[in-house]
């Protein structure tokens, strides 16, 4: 967790759908205490849950902390810490970062939250080993990437760097609700392949879409050939522009774990033994799951 | 031309498969000669024409010169000057770098054809404002991209960034040189256009597919909307992965002009009629043609 200089408490706040998580980052960086609440919805409410969850986590120790930081989902304008359409939080537009900083008097830097998740996993997983291209992807319930360039995430010049979820490029052309057709994010996110092969309620779909894919149900194999394909063709869009030393698999899809690094390994080694190119890239040797035991989403918003 | 900070005279080679470019930038940055003579095959051949030519476009300044660059295509390896599988020149492996440079007795930097053209063609067109990102998309005999960022070449860890060219994307599954099958190479790329759409000697596919698809005929049409698929599909990718500001279309493929342009702006409009986001991104706007009357390659290998 070496992107913290400052060497004071820092507050990082992960804001979901569902629930939101705050870690505390005491002088060297190291976890000093998480929460995790229910969200609520609508702008008033999540300002107050965000400022009482900062209050909560750091204690007695908020008139030491130097910065709050906070991943959301939606549109996040990180220079003036103001978010738009978050839609599972009934927000339309908000001044997050101004509201939280006056009432905690304490500076607020706001991020999306798969940059906020890249920069939290990229260091837990790489440590200070932060030189050069690092990129998160996430296989959420959409799919987006994160990338960092020697520890530093990049925006881009409309903040839409990293979107590579609507990139329509898959030959199924299922509807995307961007509006396209055959976006990525229509096969190998975690809605889409609850949505391509459905489990009972509690059942994630990615695992036991491989186990029985292994087990020879021919259902299975095919729709997870569908899903890994554009796994791999999201892996190549991400390696072929950017050439990352690290790429980091994370999201719900990836709490599937080794399973998951498996079949995507061998799609890649298919592909590569057509292509010396690609086996020049030796892109299985890049890939890194994300860990799950830390709340790395509120991490990194603490360092983003 | 501004990332000449030196503000000494420095040469640009541009080696390609038939021809070999130099020029000589002086103190100010700007264009103080050119010079062009045929390519000849084989390691030694190179070396010698590349130190011929860099003597014969300084002149009397050679002394005064305080780098030179040099673009080629194939494998290169910028930190060390080392060049290999240049196919189109019988190139297999060739310290380029070192060997020139001991021959003039000045460094010498070398780099892919791609990033130099990107160098070159981001400083002309832009001039001193490298802020931010820029994508150069090199529509030439093969597709590939250079990458800038605040004027600085990305050439990523292993020296494949921008290579998205052999990204798999198009539905058609065109067999690829490189094994894969439907790389975007092998739909939009100077080569796959000449062969989807052959034209009698001398006339460019290009801006002849265009003008009989404007005119009406069915088969070109056909045709130019598979190509202009495949250039949006790339498009989007640059914009999608690494957001610039600046897009600008170059390669042999970019001299068709404003028509290209203006066929892949309709393709636009039609995505985003369908999807608000892509509309938000405005890529149009973003969009800029490569000079033609000026040696961008040469130019952007003495910058890089």
């Amino acid at each position: 967790m070496g992107n913290d200089t400052s060497r004071r408490p820092l507050i990082g706040i992960d804001v979901g759908g569902t629930k939101i998580e705050a870690v505390l980052l005491d002088e060297s960086g190291a976890v000093a205490g998480t929460l995790r609440i229910p969200a609520r919805r609508g702008a008033d409410l999540v300002v107050d849950d965000v400022c009482a969850i900062a209050r909560d986590v750091a204690g007695d120790r908020l008139a030491d902390v130097t910065r709050v930081g906070i991943g959301t989902p939606g549109q996040v304008d990180s220079a003036t810490g103001r978010i738009a359409n978050v839609v599972n939080l009934d927000v339309t537009e908000l001044e997050l970062g101004a509201l939280v900083s006056q009432r905690l008097g304490v500076p607020v830097h706001v991020d999306n939250d798969v940059n906020a998740a890249a920069v939290g996993a990229a260091a837990v997983v790489l440590g200070e080993d932060l030189d050069g291209t690092v990129v998160f992807l996430n296989f959420g319930t959409g799919l987006a990437a994160g990338i960092l360039i020697d520890g530093v995430l990049q925006h881009g010049s409309s903040g839409a760097a990293g979107e590579i979820g609507h990139v329509p490029v898959d030959p199924n052309r299922f509807p995307c609700p961007c509006g396209q057709a055959g976006c990525l994010e229509t096969v190998c996110s975690g809605a889409s392949v609850a949505r391509l092969w459905p489990t009972d309620d509690g059942v994630p779909p990615m695992p036991d879409l491989i186990a029985r894919a292994r087990a020879g149900e021919q259902a299975a194999g095919r729709v997870l050939g569908i899903v890994v394909h554009a796994i791999v063709d999201t892996l190549q869009i991400a390696a072929q522009s950017v050439d990352p030393k690290t790429i980091i698999l994370g999201g719900g899809m990836a709490k599937t774990g080794e399973p998951l690094v498996e079949v995507i390994v061998d799609e890649l080694r298919t592909r590569e033994a057509a292509c010396p190119f690609l086996k020049g890239l030796d892109l299985a040797s890049r890939l890194r799951l994300a860990p799950f035991d830390l709340p790395t989403a509120a991490i990194g918003a603490a360092l983003a």
